[in-house]
């Protein structure tokens, strides 16, 4: 009978259906049917839906709960005004249910966002409870019982409190006003400002859907490199349409702010944040985006760096500039998320160090409503850095963690990269600072040293292309970041299983080798790009090829050569007490330990050292057959990958299961390219035969070197 | 039962349906299901498909008729190897089907492209036959049966015979290798040049599809305005991947060819088309672009006009520089398509005249696989334009139509402009030149003049939107193009009714309304931004919105002052025996009735005169209450637009009927911006009151002025 309804679909419709094309619209909120003995398991406990005293937010909840649970069991479940019996799910909040106010839920568990989800009993009858303290936290527990049964695991006895343990979990989105994304991978911006505030394009709502399914609850919606015309009134309109779109999610809009604005905009002669009218032109700008946007979340600020504007201009601190827009947002309740990510116009002797040294004198004077941004590491979101020596030294001052969702520099759409193996490696991090287990992760969460303001923000990979993120893997590292967001104690490897599972399938014969390979592809990456603590040997231009060689640009931290430093001796950047002592700005016991060579992790060898060809690395092989078996072996991984994937045709729609194939292709055909030319390159300094049974570059030096990639996407 | 299987479809799969979210992906290639009764009236008719010996363009046929019969009738036609009773439906040619061969079909009158479709008897058995002397026009006349289908015509008693009567029928993409689309508002290319060749987006097929559904045979991949990249051996790759994609479907590629290529890629110090060393570069470029596109179509060249480079750099004539590459293309059998939209550094007397006077005196000095591609009207692509005077003066020169389908300057992707009106009423234009009904029409079809090449050129609309041209009735103008192309004979109405019944709905109360509306549509743009002959208002920086006032641009004919002439004596540009006699480009009889004022048809009015405020034009009304009442009833019928739509909801899904609606609101705010700034600014000449009645603008011009649009798309 199912399988007449299949063909009777596909004949008279021509309907997608799950053996069919799709094409990853859906995300990981795909409800496809659950097998015929999961449903029946399911049947008892979902019989009807309760609703609550209505709110935008909690509408969205009982459409989510309705449309989810509708697809999952194929039965309508009714939405009803109170349990008539057994298998209710009651959803709300004690203010918007008298019902779920006189269960013993013991909400104060779950926080100001956060929900529990209870088996128990009403009127002597089975039910599920979805309860929070706010609207939001209802919407949230939704989307995590639609997860539970997306992900097949039993509606029995369930006691789940949940809440996250970081407060800002925003996306950044580096999206320019003509919809070109800076490190975009995935087509155009959402975000289609000309059309806007009159035509709001239905994804917005599924962008809003997909976040809260997630817990993130703001965007930045423009780009750090910011362009003051998205402060003025016809853009600030546009933005508050999006807002109105978000707001029953739960996701705050946020703007960065163009430091230079009050000149550009207002008209003034200086932005000097001392400036009394400087403050009163950014004063007057705040009230006027609050007046469109009540909940507005605040400014985001890219100063003095790369290029942008910024308090150095006039000779004043970050802080001074960071507080002065602090001061501006903060009778409204919005904060100001000031980026570490600096540099300076002068070339310094390590880039390495710079936002340390900037920022550490600062600690303890930002306004209450400031929290700094910092990347994961201290150059720029390269497939592998050790984590940012800030983390551990502003305890005065609340840290934001800064992750690249997207794969800038780890080969844009193509290549199949789970992050949540890269999320876990940072946070994981133990800064050592109050003692062993000071991680990174309780820095973020404010555990450490008690911030009063938390958040982690992922630089964002969504655009306009039908599956969002470019490729149907990357979706995965939209998922881990916000997971991760909301608890960062959460395993890579746990996520990505759920993911697969509500993603593709729950058949073990499928998610098993899937995560397997997710698990493994970060690190083939890295292996196959920079291998052993090298970092960005990228070709000029754009962030995609080769161009270890690169060394003819005008500052000299711009040149792979510069941070690859190979000399006939060896290779790899001295940040020990002998070179530019980086190291030093770590706490001491970790600092111990990156300046020994002996003791520096293998991963890091190259970032911290720079090390004799003929030194010998844990394998018993010497650095530079060490370096040729990374290569290889990177490029080897991704074979398997290839292979694994190819095999599973059987468990994956026909649409999503060649795309993923001809990208493997892709991926393995320019982890060859990356291996061969970094290879060629090299073996002009260790000058040395590659070790037997490694095969030579497919091509001399000279072609890798003349390979131009113009219009590569994302400048 | 119907509605069971609906509903289980809906609750099982969440597929969409026709009652559900649609997204115009389909285009009017959709095959949804017919009525019960008229399904009945096919079923005899449609019982089996015969396939003919394969080819690929074969294999595409019957995937086609399979895809659509099975979808549209709800059953799955069997395909076999020979009819085995009545109803079949049997297509090949008589190369691939000895039984074609055998029936009486008459090939003969479908030409080289062309096709049969007949209702006969096999072996006494009723049967259909698609037939043709050549694979391709198999398939076309597959999407042709389809389309009787899918317009509720009976399959009775068929015996159509249709040949293309153009032979290059082209889609010019001006699409950058960066994926933007130059007067693009569709999002970005189509095509991915960064994963091209190894990743082959299914939108490549279906893009084929559609443009083989219409006769279209080319596609020009490359912007006009050129670069010389897309010519190197890696982009040649990437084109001839897309080649391989679109040869099944009859679609050939051709590419932009940049003047100084040969500079440029080929380090020579010339580009001078008679230098050796660049001809010799030309022949070497063409025959390693055949190595790799066996069937490449050739070259499309945009020189010497707005910066491009070309043979006028060298003194040069255009057709010194076409030649050229003709004798490059021509042992290959490419053709080179040459652009007459051409104007010079300086200023002329008049813009309008510049194309006449550097081609008409190049007529029979082009090679013969030259043709020359004449925009519709002499200025570019207004909402109105008289035909250009080249058509009818180049006899011995093929002269190829270029319309632009894209809505460059009638409002972008949210103004509802059906452009048929606007195509027809361009080939129905008599040049008069051999007598009354030397129509455009036969100047372009080549009856006129004998033309050894024919074709026509549409400017695209098409971009990576989900709904492929940026809005859900951008998509008719594509179709109807390629209908008008195949036969620029047809209606516009009927191609307009085709359109509607393909892509929404058969029924009648909704087919009549809509169709008034889009035969309504383009007659309101021009109301509503310029009416009676005026042309090229627009505000500096993009063609969306009003800037008659502007005139502070270097050259003259940049400004739209340039173009209206108003001064306080009247307004419109005088382009007279008296003024800049652009008339006398026009045969006598046209120009006689052209250069006066009282024989001029009044939509030209302003286009060839410069008249009085007081003028009593054809209403009984003075000019200027004219101008104001045009204006005004181009935004009234955009309200009636707008409201008619708005009452149709129950024929269409949810999905497309609320963009429209969103997309018409927007269509009538603007209308009534360019209204009112134009009326706002015309009225400092016409120093006249508003006729009584008629609103004053709802802002005083300053404030139109003021209105900036930096980020307009499609720059």
């Amino acid at each position: 009978m199912k399988f007449s309804i299949v063909v009777a679909c596909v004949a008279v419709f021509g309907c997608s259906l799950p053996a069919g094309a799709e094409d990853g619209y859906d995300l990981w909120l795909r409800y496809r049917a659950v097998e015929a003995s999961f449903n029946r398991s399911l049947e008892l406990s979902l019989q009807e839906l309760v609703k609550s005293a209505g709110s935008p937010t909690l509408d969205a909840a009982g459409a989510e709960l309705l449309r989810g649970l509708a697809q999952l069991t194929g039965r309508t479940i009714p939405l009803v005004g109170s349990p008539s019996g057994a298998g209710a799910v009651v959803f709300g909040t004690p203010a918007s249910s008298p019902l779920i106010a006189g269960l013993p839920l013991s909400l104060e568990r779950a926080g100001r966002e956060g929900y529990v989800i209870r088996s128990l009993h009403i009127n002597q009858q089975p039910a599920i409870v979805i309860a929070a303290n706010s609207d939001i936290g209802v919407l949230y527990g939704s989307f995590h019982l639609l997860r539970l049964i997306q992900t097949r695991q039993p509606l029995i006895a369930l006691d789940i409190v949940s809440q996250p343990r970081t407060q800002i979990r925003v996306l950044n989105h580096w999206d320019n006003l003509d919809r070109h994304v800076e490190r975009g991978y995935a087509g155009q911006s959402i975000w289609d400002w000309h059309k806007l505030p009159s035509y709001l394009d239905p994804r917005y709502t599924d962008y809003a859907r997909a976040c809260a399914s997630l817990g993130i609850n703001g965007a930045v919606l423009t780009n750090v490199n910011a362009n003051a015309t998205s402060l003025t009134p016809a853009y600030l309109q546009k933005a508050a349409a999006l807002a109105d779109v978000f707001r029953p999610y739960g996701v705050r809009v946020y703007l960065t702010a163009r430091f230079s604005a009050p000149i550009e905009l207002g008209g003034l002669k200086t932005a000097d944040p001392l400036d009394p009218q400087v403050r009163a032109w950014w004063k007057a700008k705040a009230g006027e985006v609050y007046a469109r946007i009540p909940d507005f979340g605040g400014f985001l600020v890219k100063a003095n760096s790369e290029g942008q504007p910024g308090p150095q201009d006039y000779r004043r601190t970050h802080a001074d500039g960071a507080n002065m827009l602090a001061d501006a947002v903060a009778p409204h309740g919005g904060v100001v998320i000031w980026r570490a990510f600096v540099y300076s116009n002068e070339s310094p002797d390590d880039r390495a160090k710079q936002a340390y040294n900037e920022f550490v004198p600062l600690d303890g004077r930002f306004a209450d409503n400031v929290l700094v941004q910092v990347k994961n590491g201290a150059i720029d979101f390269q497939p592998r850095e050790p984590f940012h020596p800030l983390f551990g030294a502003m305890p005065k001052t609340p840290l934001m963690m800064e992750f690249q969702i997207t794969k800038e520099y780890l080969g844009f759409a193509t290549h199949l990269a789970y992050l949540g193996t890269l999320f876990e490696e940072a946070l994981d991090s133990d800064t050592m600072v109050k003692g062993k287990g000071s991680t990174v992760a309780k820095v973020v969460d404010g555990e450490l040293h008690g911030y009063r303001m938390t958040g982690m923000a992922g630089v964002s990979n969504i655009g306009a292309d039908r599956n969002w993120t470019g490729s149907h893997f990357d979706q995965a590292n939209w998922y881990a970041f916000g997971r991760l967001a909301w608890d960062p104690g959460l395993s890579a490897q746990a996520i990505a299983q759920e993911w697969v599972r509500m993603t593709f399938s729950n058949d073990p014969a499928f998610v098993e080798p899937v995560v397997t390979m997710m698990m493994r592809s970060r690190e083939a990456v890295v292996d196959y790009m920079m291998p052993l603590g090298l970092h960005h040997l990228f070709d000029t231009g754009h962030h995609y090829g080769p161009g270890p060689w690169v060394n003819n640009l005008n500052r000299a931290d711009w040149n792979p050569t510069y941070y690859h430093r190979a000399d006939t001796n060896g290779l790899g950047f001295d940040r020990g007490p002998g070179g530019s002592n980086a190291v030093a700005q770590y706490h001491p016991k970790v600092a111990t330990q990156f300046a020994d060579i002996r003791k520096t992790p293998e991963q890091f060898l190259l970032w911290f050292h720079h090390v004799p060809w003929d030194h010998r690395t844990s394998s018993g092989r010497i650095l530079w057959d060490e370096l040729v078996h990374r290569y290889t072996h990177g490029v080897e991984v991704v074979s398997q990958m290839r292979r694994s994937w190819a095999g599973l045709g059987q468990y994956v729609d026909a649409g999503r299961f060649a795309q993923v194939n001809a990208f493997l292709a892709i991926q393995e055909q320019e982890a060859q390219w990356w291996r061969d030319a970094c290879i060629a390159y090299f073996q002009t300094f260790s000058k040395r035969p590659l070790p037997a049974g490694f095969a030579a570059p497919a091509h001399p030096l000279e072609y890798y070197q003349a390979l131009k990639f113009p219009y590569a996407p994302g400048r």
